[in-house]
């Protein structure tokens, strides 16, 4: 270890390279608290070839890597399992170029999502992708883990924005995928790595799409006393044929959360569900859009349908969503956000169903969700201090995933499977579907060292189509 | 061979196969017919099973085969190389659901392009990926050479319209991968495989995107005294952060190919290029946006703006786009239609190589292209019984491949690699680059079964890469 460690500062530099214990608390985890892995060490290259000398000398050691942005997921992703090293990406930072004709820009794997869009604006331009963590999280875990977010239902997640990617692989090799154009003959590796959650390399380099600024935001508020009445307004907006750029609910349950935290946005506490609704585009093509967006509302009962008169009154409005996540957090020591993604057409059956399953087990379970995606988010407070309290919080989310792959859904919409959600991929995926993945694994890190303990069940399956990956399967976490 | 016809006849049925030469005629070549190979059966499955049992019957016989749709494909992708079986998909023709509320359609790969959005019509829904062949070109083909079309700038191409496929891999098993909601946890396999031009497996079912029919489209033909400023006016509406459907250029070489054939569409034959420019969208948002169109080509020095008065001027308009390549391929026995991709701000001074290197080789060369995406397509018109024309249309081809490259571009926009452009995949993209994609197709198709000869050069680089390779990169086509 100790030599491991003087050939890694000797490609970082002393400053760039972590190993005392107490240096290492803070990259146990990422946003996924329940999950932790201490990692070996902790190095922080600037460069390409400093990610590449890395690589190399890990597996020279025989010692698995992990890339790590900001540390913003909630898969335990980015964490070192049965430890290894981990490698931090922060200091790669530099948007490299903004091409306004051709709409892109090259980063580094570091630079901040918003820091992005602030960089692009003058020229009109913005990154779509817009996680709620995009003040912190970075574009390399974006990648990682193709993030969305609340404008997911018009711009798509970050995969419909990523153009080209330079990829160190796990031998060290350094490929380049896609390009500018967006036009890429031959297999498109871009897509495969994006989402693929760190398994396949450590992306060091990415050419993303920009987008132009709408001309026009507009922001409603529509309230509603139960939350069926929301998903059917919601239905009917996308039957119109209309296209908002979000459309987020926010159930009873958080309302009240909300209420009664800082976050208050002055909503009724006996309200059943609200309606965030976003537009944007050319200003003259709103005001119809609202009309129409109105009247669906009010036709499936709405209560109230408030416009945001300025930026002020759209912040208020987006408080009540974006504070959820932090309101509920105060309501306990501990909290668990999940994710599962439903065909929109299910969604009253499943919320039913989640917070059915949330009140037989005694929990605090609320709802988030990006509604116009299908995309749902149940939080649960808790205190895992109680006695059998994690065990009840970790039955009831595995049938929360049940109840959504029931309904013709899948197990994560945008937060990934990392260590968290490992075991229930058969829910979803074949044998078949999952030795289908395991071959591209193979073919790319073949000893089962780039992130291991990822996506893959643990199960003797996994064991048996890669009788040579040695990390996939045996990694134990805390 | 005559147990291989036996076997595929009990299969499909004997009307579902045939090896008779006379029969095998049609297939031995696709949209390029420079390139030709006659197969040893074609068969028609009608179902996922029959796929299923066609390709474990050709591994067994160590066959190779090659799934083919409507033959459309420019690049030689559905021809069977050194012999094999094709696998006909056009009797997999059922649209198998179309669900309005959540926006996709589940389709067999048979299914004609445009009729999946005839069938999508009725709910107010189509399917964008528009390829100049629509009329006949089927989703499987489509899927394997993620195929692009006048609207790409707006929508896109096929990969960003495909949530999920059915696939029968080249050993004969079957995975499903993505799904209906488009999320989708672990690798992107579907990414990896729209685009692999049939080298990964047969599509047996595709899950696709429909999109809302826009309320309104208004079509504009601007005409100007050379290709520059055309190409300036696409360069100021990008800028301008408008995002038309589509902007498509017809140079004058073009526009007098058409205007003395039976495609006229009244165009001034003395103008030096025209521009088409689609827009669409809510139908409040447009005139501005028109307002703004003119502005800026009038500033490029544009001598004339119409705006297409109905459906029939519409068409006109765009007869003088779509009638392109029939009147090149009038002047001559023979036409080749090139595609290669550059960054928009780089077209004029490409488009004037272009024109040098066709004068240089002494070629009737014309140029209609997808402006707004770069994606060049130079026609070449010859006759190949002219001694030493098809040599110098190859030579002209080449050169033009590598300017393009050298502005920034890559080899093909939408039509694919096939047999077409392999060995100029070097000129794109490293060793490396190439190696990776041969480790995602090694580990599908070890043995270089499915549409071998494709995608990858024939240099000894591949047969290195793959040493099990047996049929990448030694089969000769005529």
């Amino acid at each position: 270890m100790s030599r491991l460690l003087a050939e890694l500062g000797a490609i970082v530099g002393p400053e760039g390279c972590l190993s005392r214990d107490e240096e290492l608390f803070a990259y146990e985890c990422d946003g996924l608290t329940l999950h932790t892995a201490r990692p070996s060490a902790v190095v922080f290259p600037r460069a390409r070839e400093q990610v590449q000398a890395i690589v190399r000398c890990c597996r020279s050691h025989g010692v698995p890597f992990v890339a790590r942005g900001a540390g913003t997921g909630l898969s335990g992703g980015a964490i070192a399992l049965g430890g290894g090293v981990v490698v931090e990406c922060s200091r790669m930072n530099r948007v490299l170029a903004i091409e306004p004709v051709d709409r892109f820009a090259v980063v580094e794997p570091g630079v901040v999502n918003q820091d992005l869009s602030r960089a692009a604006a003058p020229f009109g331009l913005f990154y779509a992708p817009d996680p709620s963590s995009q003040l912190v999280c970075t574009i390399g875990g974006n990648v990682a883990e193709n993030s969305g977010g609340p404008h997911t239902l018009k711009y798509g997640t970050t995969a419909n924005h990523v153009l080209g990617l330079e990829l160190v692989l796990p031998d060290g090799e350094v490929v380049e995928l896609g390009g500018p154009t967006g036009a890429a003959p031959g297999y498109d590796l871009v897509g495969a790595v994006v989402g693929s959650e760190g398994t396949l390399g450590i992306v060091t380099r990415a050419t993303l799409r920009l987008s132009p600024i709408p001309e026009r935001v507009e922001t409603l508020l529509a309230i509603f006393s139960d939350v069926v009445s929301a998903c059917r307004t919601v239905s009917g907006i996308i039957e119109a044929g209309l296209v908002p750029a979000a459309l987020e609910i926010v159930d009873q349950r958080t309302i009240r959360a909300v209420e009664a935290s800082v976050y208050a946005a002055g909503l009724p506490t006996d309200a059943g569900a609200v309606l965030l609704i976003e537009l944007d585009g050319p200003a003259v093509a709103l005001p119809p859009q609202i009309e129409r967006i109105r009247r669906l509302a009010q036709g499936a009962g709405a209560l109230r349908i408030e416009v945001a008169r300025d930026a002020k009154e759209r912040q208020r409005f987006w408080r009540a969503r974006k504070g959820a996540f932090g309101a509920m957090g105060r309501l306990a020591p501990d909290l668990y956000v999940h994710d599962a993604v439903v065909p929109r057409a299910r969604l009253p059956e499943v919320l039913a169903a989640v917070c059915a399953i949330g009140d037989r087990y005694g929990l605090r379970l609320s709802n988030v969700f990006h509604a116009g995606d299908g995309n749902l988010h149940p939080n649960i407070s808790f205190d895992r201090r109680d006695p059998g309290e994690l065990e009840r919080v970790m039955e009831a989310g595995a049938e929360i995933l049940r109840a959504c792959v029931e309904a013709g859904g899948v197990i994560s919409g945008e937060h990934g499977i990392g260590s968290e959600k490992r075991e229930y991929m058969g829910l979803v995926f074949s044998d078949a579907d999952l030795g289908a993945m395991l071959r591209l694994r193979g073919a790319f890190d073949p000893d089962g060292v780039c992130n291991p303990g990822k996506i893959f069940p643990t199960t003797r399956f996994c064991a048996e189509s890669n009788p040579k990956a040695r990390g996939y399967d045996r990694v134990p976490f805390a």
